[in-house]
């Protein structure tokens, strides 16, 4: 990620100006406010702003006319409560704001949580920056041979370097051509005086699906929360994992309470069907149970031992 | 309204106490923050927390690094060439949570807006207060003998009196035989040692739509632009408009460039239907139109004059 | 539940008339289109219409230009796969309409599900019938003593007599005095000729949240489960739990390879959080383990004992 | 747009099975019903289910029994009335599904819309077809001067010449790199079998934002007729634009009423801002108004002027 000078220049000026408010504040937050964390290789997550802090869960739950907090044991313990039994709208109280660079493959999958308003840098309005995203070496993986939608082993030396290449090159092309057609240079001066640039609406067309976009993204925390269930999850696609991993931290900075009740009751948490419950009921009964007796497909039988931390 | 020596303090204890943010601050907010503004007999609108100022807007809609304001005159009009065009996404970019205190009848108009976050007080879990809604006088009105769901004229005093002693005199009772069923008594000790009083989740609904209950909601400025210019419309029920006519204050207090947009291209914009348009274009061409010749059905015509402020 | 003879009328003509479609059909939705099915004492809930059956999650998982089905052996392990891993968007494709009847209070719970589309009958338009939930003798049961929002023992006939008789005394006088407050008799008739009825808008709020009201309720299946999994839970409260156990059978008759996944993979399922998990995998290795020595709260620990079906 | 035989088979079938339903039929839709109507050079649009039709509108909004509809002309008095008065939850009785395939860029745009079902063909799954968009020659036009996110002139022969070959090549060398990179030929064979292949999820990130992908796409006709009449207006893009005129022919074949009020009351209609209307009632009282005295900015003045036919 190289921001600016210019944009660090903005950056720090919002940081130093402190102001006074009657709201909640969370002290965690406010220290990483702004800052760019980076993510891939041009990509960042940045917090621009928040609303309410673990109180304002505990307060909302209470429907309190102050500040409604006890003892952050009892907050804790409350927390805990809702997040067990999936008392959402406590969470949805809580707001956050991110500003965001990411690739546009990442975009893409991303968009698809609905629950969160979203303002976008306009190419149809202004020139996108020649940033495109490379895949560091160790993320070169050949199709997975199990998983129809994931990754297998990683690519030799050899295929990798092949693979950078290709893509290094066609997007530094992509994006030359994409300047042609808009007839504008690095500078914004016109490449050639004597014909007109094509639309820009039109000339991104051009561009490939790892140039990065940026946008403004908002959403409460209960939403915010789910997000990061699906998307820091292994099943899903490293490059949205490694902003999911980075948002993790800003909310364990800005709500800790209801971060440790996230972790303890959904990250770190496993559902059992109906038929994995009666085979963990089985074995604890003393029964010796192996896939074939257990009722489950090979598939559900290797993720419920791999769950319980048992060799197969 | 009036609220509990206790509820005040709570009140005036977080309006004293002030802290530091590198958020942005809308001074005009922070001036009203979590008091609570009087609507109709025993409720109340007040902004607990909110997030973002004009410049939220502004600085979304240039996707900037920094608060990306220019002279407010250019803000201005960036804000008034988003309301024209319907750009929703840089007003999302505002949050405000109020708790409301709100006649359950009005609660069920209100609960309608889908787009907003909320956490009601919950009468299965507590026991509401004794307090019921009683029109004034002067909204005490006959069914609208032309708009099938509207009031028509001010009823007599004396049809006025008995209405009153009627409402009055069941919600009291309703609320008398909630505390029996209950088998509690206003200070909350048991009526009578020798029953077990009915579960709270089954009394509450001897208790009628007039009661008042009490909500934390969260909405973003669009939704909350949206939904007030369906309930500060004049087609609105009374009830809910005294809410909605509250809450404007708040937004001119808030984000005042957008508040000036939202008057001059919503509240007070008129549209005018396909034929309508015809209607003002021969008229402009210096045609005389009138409700025969017009095409339009009696009611759209009247309507249009209304609008064009032309007598009949 | 009574359906007035032209109710019942109406109802027959729709299951008589049969059209020919290109769509694809249920047969066992078909079975049921219409029929009003009886829930609590004067509500009910009807199927209206539906999009979609199993074929079209398992063509939606596709992406697929014809029906996209397969044995059903293969779309049962699909749509089984899709649940288990949380796909949603498949089963987002599916939707059905439902028109409920239901007690005001429930409608107040169940409007808090906002991903569904609801068009209610109007009280400021219309003049809502003389029908009032009372609940069964069995349901009158004590405020729960260990929790906060729940039924505990159920009253003794003593107790129970008098709620009844207060709740059935009150929603009468309450129905009686709203007819007089509109002026309006059972028959629709003025009451007395020499005063004009308060509005409709104003007269409603004079009823309690036991009164019946009616909707047309539309949503797709994905979010149609997750308001099942949550309201035919033995935490909710009963009456709202009754309208979705005769709502899973409605499922279960349009979509039954989805109903069976669900079955599986969310209703007989059970979450253990980290801390049940660890202390599962200390069961399962031999280690007798108690509350003292789990790190898990006594609540927590008694409901992991009940979900794993031992004695404690 | 080129189906593959094997899909216009599927498609014929499922337009030669008809099946007899209890549900309402709207005769227009079937006649399209899985029809690929072609938009773009390779894109389409197909209804492939409904839900509902004009008299499922009139039936919520008088939350009947029954069918609900009275003649067709009090039906389109209702229907307008409800268009008319903003009244949105009737619209949201009836659900269309489309099978859509679109150039990235314009689903990005559409994506935006976020009250919709989508479940897109996954590039992480599957491999893309090589199919791109080229845009038709009147529809490369230079950047506007005046609209920063729109078109102005056409291009030149010889400037539109340069455009085309440079979006041709870079798309057709982008996917001979994309099937490289996966290691996997036209007809699905591997390419080198001495290496492994770029997992499916990386690959595609070197395919430009003119490539199809396809999806299906849910929504109910409130929605589609707010969709519409952002993506049909002329500020739209073209692109996504051509797909939302093929959508109103659908709506039209679906619902006549609800088209023809829509048509009537919003895509007809005109806003006219508060300081628009004083213009006009000034103008109508027999001034003469021009830009200067109008109070209005230049543009707003241009846009009022033709939106009221006037020469300038």
């Amino acid at each position: 990620m190289a921001l600016t000078p210019e944009q660090q220049r903005e950056i720090e000026a919002e940081r130093n100006e402190q102001r006074m408010t009657r709201r909640v504040v969370s002290a965690g937050i406010e220290e990483i406010l702004f800052r760019a964390l980076p993510v891939l290789d041009h990509g960042f997550v940045r917090v621009i702003d928040y609303m309410g802090d673990d109180g304002a869960i505990v307060q909302s739950a209470r429907v309190s006319y102050g500040r409604g907090t006890k003892k952050v044991r009892e907050d804790q313990g409350l927390i805990n409560y809702l997040m067990r039994h999936r008392h959402s709208t406590p969470f949805e109280m809580c707001e956050i704001k991110y500003h965001v660079k990411l690739p546009i493959f990442v975009a893409r999958q991303w968009i698809r949580h609905r629950t969160a308003n979203v303002n976008e840098y306009s190419a149809r309005y202004s020139i996108l920056d020649n940033e495109f995203y490379l895949p560091a070496r160790e993320q070169l993986a050949a199709q997975s041979e199990s998983n129809r939608q994931g990754r297998g082993d990683v690519l030799s030396d050899h295929d990798a370097a092949r693979v950078l290449t290709l893509l290094r090159e066609d997007a530094e092309q992509s994006y030359r051509h994409y300047q042609e057609l808009l007839n504008v240079g690095e500078d914004g001066a016109e490449l050639d005086g004597d014909r007109e640039g094509l639309a820009r609406e039109l000339a991104r067309m051009n561009l490939s699906l790892n140039f990065y976009t940026q946008w403004y993204w908002k959403i409460d925390l209960h939403n915010l929360l789910h997000f990061l269930s699906l998307r820091a999850d292994p099943h899903a696609q490293y490059e949205i994992r490694a902003y999911a991993d980075v948002m993790l931290e800003t909310v364990k900075a800005w709500v800790p309470l209801a971060f440790n009740a996230f972790q303890e009751f959904r990250l770190g948490a496993v559902t059992l069907s109906a038929g994995a419950l009666k085979v963990v009921q089985r074995m604890l009964a003393g029964e010796a149970v192996d896939q074939g007796s257990s009722g489950m497909s090979k598939r559900e039988w290797t993720e419920l031992m791999a769950a319980l931390g048992r060799a197969e």
